[in-house]
């Protein structure tokens, strides 16, 4: 399975996972529309089931392993989405799942991985006590580790979105992915290039996390030390994995401000009326704050996900703006 | 026009608006289905044009008038929704709004309406003034004034909510809709029992504004003094055109407490990741508190609408709970 995902891979991951996900809905808004001068088709992975795009990968990866592999279960270190989604995931298939959380994980992510079955395991926040705690409990289980983005069973199901957006939507120019590990922007550039090569595919990311960014100019991995995002599935730095295929197919990254992101956030809440987190319209952002010309273009975005405390962010965002 | 509606009319209503409004999507929530034991389908008029179902009224309305009504334009008293759907159905018509609004109507509101072209006059908050604002622009306009409710022409437009839901979902043995004037109940309840006469139709009312339990148990019109409750949209009474038409159809009226309103509102947007009003998940709260026994039934829903300042009604409800 460690082979470099092919577009092949990722139509056969679509077929694979299309009995277990959503088919979410993409919509429209002409107002948004009117006021970022393009023509935009939101794909609303927000609505995916444990509500993020990350449950396409999990699926993939829980349905990629044979019976004696599923026996031990799976394993994955996580403060956010992919923790809910691979608990959800195991859960569909009867097996076990392992999860490492920092101990200052969100509550309601919390709550959402026991919700679904999961076994949490708390550690301290830093990157190393997670994967530490992990191999312990790898070596105690036999359980499967799963990497959130350096995996490519994760690639192929992340890149499943852009595969229904691209069906659904042909005409389509541009797509826009937020970027953070780099694993969704990985598998829509190979999903979205192999079904139309001449398309445009560009990651957004905010400026207060612009590894990709840096990294990309440079030609070379550059990981950040610090992140100061509002959006808070992107702090993660890409990944050994993700990033020769961004490299090697990505048209641009492009960043965003802080209040650029929140002016999208209440965009999307007030008019499109659909909840989301704030990761999830870093692409808007880019496109309010007109940091690349899209003008009458047909534009699509992965809108990835809608796990987020309202009360928490809205408060948030009064203060910072 | 002044006739009472029926099934033949709202079926006509909805020929007639269907190229104006949208046909707002259906739907479902399993986790929600789990909490209230029975299979909920949400008629989300929250994503409708101007951002509730007041629009199928007002769009009914102003494509009711002859072209030499329609010439000196429209004029309605409203604080909410109504005033924004009817600034938006003139406008699609090319036709002038005139629009009486309390001095305290919330700033959001007052936008949406000035965006649409609508031309407000502002009044003390009170019924009388704003009867009087309106009763003056009248006479020097020629206006046709619109009543939010009290109008067949409105109550025919709202009914093509629950036409529409009951075209995609026939099997519905039970509708719920919010109450405040009774627009939106008389024309689902024309709607539902005209097109399937053994449905149940139910009006869903907090126990902070309860005019239309309290007019239905006693059989004749109860006005009230104050209305104590978030749902900002059901504050008014059951009006003259409304009462007969509840009175004779309605299967029950039920309350609920602001309690269960914030819960499913925190139920929708975190689950279901739509933005929807306090008004229009107070069915969903009688199905939380079980206020009605619906175990295993089919259960229609009609999420009203999306206008909400979120950021202060989460932070009133933290107040509050």
């Amino acid at each position: 399975m460690n082979q470099r995902p092919d577009l092949a891979a990722i139509d056969q991951a679509l077929q694979d996972i299309r009995g277990f996900i959503h088919r979410t809905p993409v919509l429209t808004c002409s107002t948004i529309d009117q006021k970022v001068g393009a023509q935009l088709f939101f794909k609303c992975e927000n609505f995916q089931k444990s509500g993020s795009f990350k449950f396409r990968g999990a699926s993939h990866a829980v349905l990629s392993l044979n019976a004696s592999q599923a026996s031990r279960g799976v394993l994955t270190h996580s403060s956010g989405n992919y923790a809910a989604a691979l608990a959800l995931a195991a859960r569909n298939r009867g097996i076990p799942a392992y999860i490492v959380m920092p101990s200052d994980a969100p509550a309601v992510k919390q709550e959402a991985v026991k919700d679904y079955g999961g076994e949490i395991t708390f550690c301290e926040p830093t990157m190393s006590a997670r994967e530490e705690t992990a191999a312990k409990i790898h070596k105690r289980t036999g359980a499967n580790l799963i990497h959130t983005f350096n995996d490519p069973r994760n690639i192929c199901g992340y890149g499943t979105a852009a595969f229904e957006l691209l069906e659904d939507v042909p005409e389509l120019e541009v797509i826009l992915t937020p970027t953070g590990g780099g694993g969704l922007l990985s598998g829509t550039l190979i999903a979205a290039k192999g079904l139309k090569p001449e398309i445009q595919v560009m990651g957004a990311e905010p400026a207060g996390a612009d590894d990709a960014y840096r990294s990309w100019k440079a030609g070379k991995r550059i990981l950040l030390e610090q992140a100061h995002t509002i959006a808070d599935g992107l702090r993660t730095s890409l990944g050994e994995e993700t990033f020769p295929i961004i490299k090697e197919l990505v048209d641009a990254i492009v960043l965003t401000s802080e209040e650029a992101i929140m002016e999208a956030m209440r965009l999307v809440l007030e008019r499109m009326k659909i909840v989301v987190e704030p990761s999830a319209v870093v692409p808007l952002a880019v496109l309010l704050e007109q940091k690349v010309n899209l003008a009458g273009r047909k534009v699509g975005i992965i809108l990835s996900g809608g796990n987020v405390d309202l009360e928490a962010c809205l408060s948030r965002a009064s203060h910072t703006l």
